[in-house]
């Protein structure tokens, strides 16, 4: 019965293309847009014609983009600028103009338009923001200068674009380049940042507390109210001749965390992911890979080499020649420079609206979305390459912010473990008991009085400088709350969560969605150990580890019996301290120590 | 810049214009359907034109459709239908064919085709569901057994009206009528209802159980399976002659909760609530608004009075007249005719598919929008006239079964509180501390160890038998967390949260999110109360209430010390017990236990 205009079968298809195509390109480690891109390609309607081209999917598609740039913008968070604004500024400008000038002069000069020229140079300056984090982590690189900058660059790097990308589609838009409309370009740009950056400084936050104080419980209005912002901001970049992400990127930027009620937020955050990054914009990048012309390969295979060897060198030594003025070696430079060479969803968006209206075309097109493939193909290979080059010459610098540990609960444990630690870290105990606070401050330790499960407490405690949260108190329940407050409200990296013994089956699930380890053992008679210990009936032992081994394998392997012995902390080569658990990696000739029960 | 075929300041403006009709609809204590469909008559191209209809608006309200669909199916319960599954199905049975049959004869009568006739009148035996609740609760009847009766009713009427939809659209595309293509449709139907439900029942939650399985954190690939599904499930139904929205509702009805992790499926269940509520079903029923022609009211009023009027005679009747044969009475049966006298939803969407497929033509479409609108728009005042009615004469009886109380925290204060509520209702007390635990035992009362904030020990105590829920525990924090919990994740309708001395900042937000009380006071010396009854140094008094106020107003105004005298219970006239708090309503001749400090 087809009333409907929509092709069901077609939309299920594309969604489903787009799932395992993301799915499929994740487990090789890349991000899932490569996946779409591929999948669109192969199944679109140049190719398999599994997949057509239709006007719900435009719909879908042009609404998704709105939506994703919205979430790009919410994304942008600029205390990371502040972290490292000097050298991410450098590395930005030297990562973008470089391979912007080349693309520029190599289009002109293959004898494209001038405005063609223009399009491909943003699209070759650009830099995908998405999937650094999780590059970042798999290469052991969070906690290092090299992250900081990247992510500082990468976010003024698209913003460059965007900037740029709205004056020249305005110039595309005007029939004539004289000073009058060039005034009146920069007038209306000028009018447009003024006024959404007055809307979003001024009447977003006194409209967010007028909803907040009205008691408005149901996130949903929110939801809405949203959108209408959104789609408002999107009017207001094509009143001012620009194109409507521009107002979608601009609505992002200040449709975040300070305007509503915290945890509305997250909700909301969620719902728009869910929306844009699940459902719509797989479907544009799925129909974004339908106009891609697979016979480039054959007919301008050389221009394709081109573009993606000066995309890639451009961006490389551009980033490093730039970043030389900081002062952090042009080693550092090359290695952020291979870093922020993938090109993401921005690139694929300008792409496709220069594809639309009709200043590239398909053949141009279909090259940047190579090209895009490519490049972001070379981030965790080349990074990989670059990190550890940096490494072995002992030039990774690791940025001294984030290297507190908090641990909740004072009890023997707890203190054994501190008083270790504070050796290397700063250390702050947590405990609700006020003599048990007292008992930690007589060591010498850092101790507030407080309950852990309370935001605002954690609030204060700067938790951006904290590396990691130990659950350690007696009740497990209480250990996995705190433990997924601290990861999911304030995004503390490591989160390690001891478990009572009989409670092992208590929250796995919960520990699984924190992201959490199980401290020491899986679970153990943490009473027990306090007695122990409180008797002065253990002994703290170091054992040096032989081989590369997680720590269950290596528990087992020595038939460590929890009764007996409790692996508490890792040593590293350079003398730093983690805390053990199982899943953690343990390298040879690191050291383990180990808490044993003495005979009595 | 017209790049995109979106009219961005349309879709702006519709959103708009839905968000500000439902809102002040809404305020009105109507559902924010009603304003929608209202906003959309006005702004639409027949009245004002400021809206206009485009592909974009038409895909994104069709998509609307089916994700509502999804949502209405998510929300059904079976459940609630064991709960009164026989008076249910009386007064669904009763309360869709008698206005069924009525308004299928009326259109005949009046020279329709039968087609049309069909339409009319599965469109007039519908009920809605979604504002059910939200009357319920202002007409103090949720725990009635009208409450389950309507829910029951308005459910399996729904599906009632779905089913025979579905068998009827599959009429309107065949051409020929004989007992082969009858067969055949009849087998279409058999095998879409047959594979529907085999997958939902066989296939899903394997597929569900593999995921969560699989560790994938990110409920996002959920969200993206279940549209995937969804869309599966609608292609199914077209390929089987029905509408898609029928198939979007099975997938509705297998997408819940068991499927997935509780967490996700409550986010998911969320961001789905966003996207369809919030986004995309508005657009619909403001662009359905955009249908309706208002001259009907000049060129076809007595068929609008007619139609409106059978429509709710004949539910109410009907409904009261099937309703004998479960002995509830006929008053009951009148009452419960009024409660599910509204069309909502799924009665907009019917009447819209049949403008779309030409069956009906916009006079009809029109009368029947209004005729929602009209029948909508008397059910509260009709339901509070019924339900005051059978209140006078006694005759409002009220279901056992959710009636029981759960503290958490064993202390000399909640054995207080329990000892006086054990003689009216269950109470159930909830320690982590076995000793104090065996110490409420030693009280007769029924007393479980375990964690109060452990999801699954408070899944095992029925919650949904549970009326009310106390947290009194010393950890103000603990008390709302699980507060929190009973309320977000078990529904249990009333949830009271102790906050002790100089903790009364915490959690105000969390307090108000999980429509929780303060339990006695704003936030009271916990300990110092304990400990003078443990010196029985207190004495329990009750005060008689003079004239209707609140509690926090009885406090102010007798001057309580919070100190001195602590008010524990509300005994009303029936002698029945609730905790004391300050939004607490008090009645003329209520009493007050109060807990007063002796002399020393």
């Amino acid at each position: 019965m087809e009333v409907f205009h929509l092709n069901i079968l077609n939309i299920a298809a594309v969604l489903l293309a787009a799932y395992l195509g993301g799915l499929a390109i994740r487990k090789m480690g890349y991000p899932a847009i490569l996946g779409e891109l591929l999948i669109g390609i192969i199944l679109g309607p140049g190719l398999l014609g599994v997949l057509e081209y239709s006007e719900s999917i435009k719909v879908l598609a042009e609404i998704g983009i709105i939506l994703l740039m919205v979430y790009i913008g919410m994304e942008i968070d600029f205390h990371d600028l502040k972290k490292a604004s000097w050298p991410g500024l450098l590395a930005a400008i030297g990562g973008f103009f470089v391979p912007f000038a080349l693309g520029y002069f190599t289009i002109v000069w293959y004898g494209g338009t001038r405005m063609s020229g223009l399009f491909v140079a943003i699209a070759i300056g650009v830099t995908s923001l998405a999937t650094k984090s999780r590059i970042l982590i798999d290469l052991k690189l969070l906690n290092t200068r090299i992250a900081y900058v990247l992510m500082a660059g990468a976010l003024i790097s698209d913003t460059l674009a965007l900037v740029i990308f709205s004056g020249i589609t305005n110039f595309a838009e005007s029939s004539s380049i004289d000073s009058g409309a060039l005034l009146l370009i920069g007038v209306k740009i000028l009018a447009f940042f003024g006024i959404t950056i007055g809307i979003g400084l001024l009447l977003l936050p006194r409209l967010g507390r007028y909803i907040s104080q009205s008691g408005l419980k149901n996130s949903t209005a929110y939801f809405t109210m949203i959108l209408i912002v959104t789609f408002g901001y999107c009017e207001l970049a094509e009143l001012a001749g620009m194109h409507s992400i521009l107002g979608a990127f601009m609505a992002g930027l200040f449709l975040k965390d300070q305007l509503f009620p915290r945890k509305i937020s997250k909700e909301l955050n969620k719902a728009f992911y869910d929306v844009s990054i699940g459902f719509m914009a797989p479907i544009f990048f799925v129909s974004a890979g339908f106009f891609v012309d697979i016979t480039v390969f054959q007919t301008d295979l050389w221009l394709l080499i081109l573009i993606t060897f000066l995309a890639i060198i451009g961006k490389i030594l551009g980033t490093a020649l730039f970043y030389l003025p900081s002062r952090n070696g042009w080693r550092e430079g090359i290695t952020i420079g291979t870093g922020m060479n993938g090109r993401g969803a921005v690139e694929i968006i300008i792409a496709e609206i220069g594809l639309t209206m009709g200043i590239i075309d398909q053949t141009i097109f279909s090259i940047l979305v190579f090209m895009a493939i490519f490049t972001t193909l070379t981030v965790p290979v080349l990074l990989n390459w670059t990190s550890k080059w940096l490494r072995r010459r002992g030039e990774l610098v690791y940025m001294d912010k984030r290297r507190g540990t908090l641990i909740v609960g004072v009890n023997p444990l707890s203190l054994l473990l501190a008083e270790k630690l504070a050796t290397k870290i700063p250390v702050t105990l947590i405990d609700n008991n006020p003599e048990r606070v007292q008992q930690a401050r007589q060591s010498s330790l850092n101790a507030i009085q407080g309950n852990a499960l309370n935001e605002d407490l954690l609030a204060e405690l700067k938790p951006e400088n904290i590396a990691s949260f130990i659950g350690l108190t007696t009740n497990s329940q209480v250990n996995l709350l705190a433990a997924q407050l601290a990861h999911d409200s304030f995004l503390i990296p490591q989160v390690y969560v001891a478990i009572a013994q009989g409670e092992s089956a208590v929250g796995s699930e919960l520990l699984k969605k924190s992201n959490a380890a199980h401290l020491f053992a899986p679970a153990f008679n943490m009473v027990r150990w306090f007695q122990l210990i409180r008797d002065q009936q253990t002994q703290l032992t170091t054992v040096a580890v032989t081989n590369k081994t997680t720590g269950a394998a290596w528990c087992s392997k020595q038939a460590i019996d929890f009764q007996q012995s409790l692996p508490l902390l890792i040593e590293a080569e350079d003398q730093s301290l983690r805390p053990f658990h199982s899943d953690e990696q343990l390298e040879t000739n690191e050291r383990l120590w180990v808490l044993k029960k003495t005979g009595d």
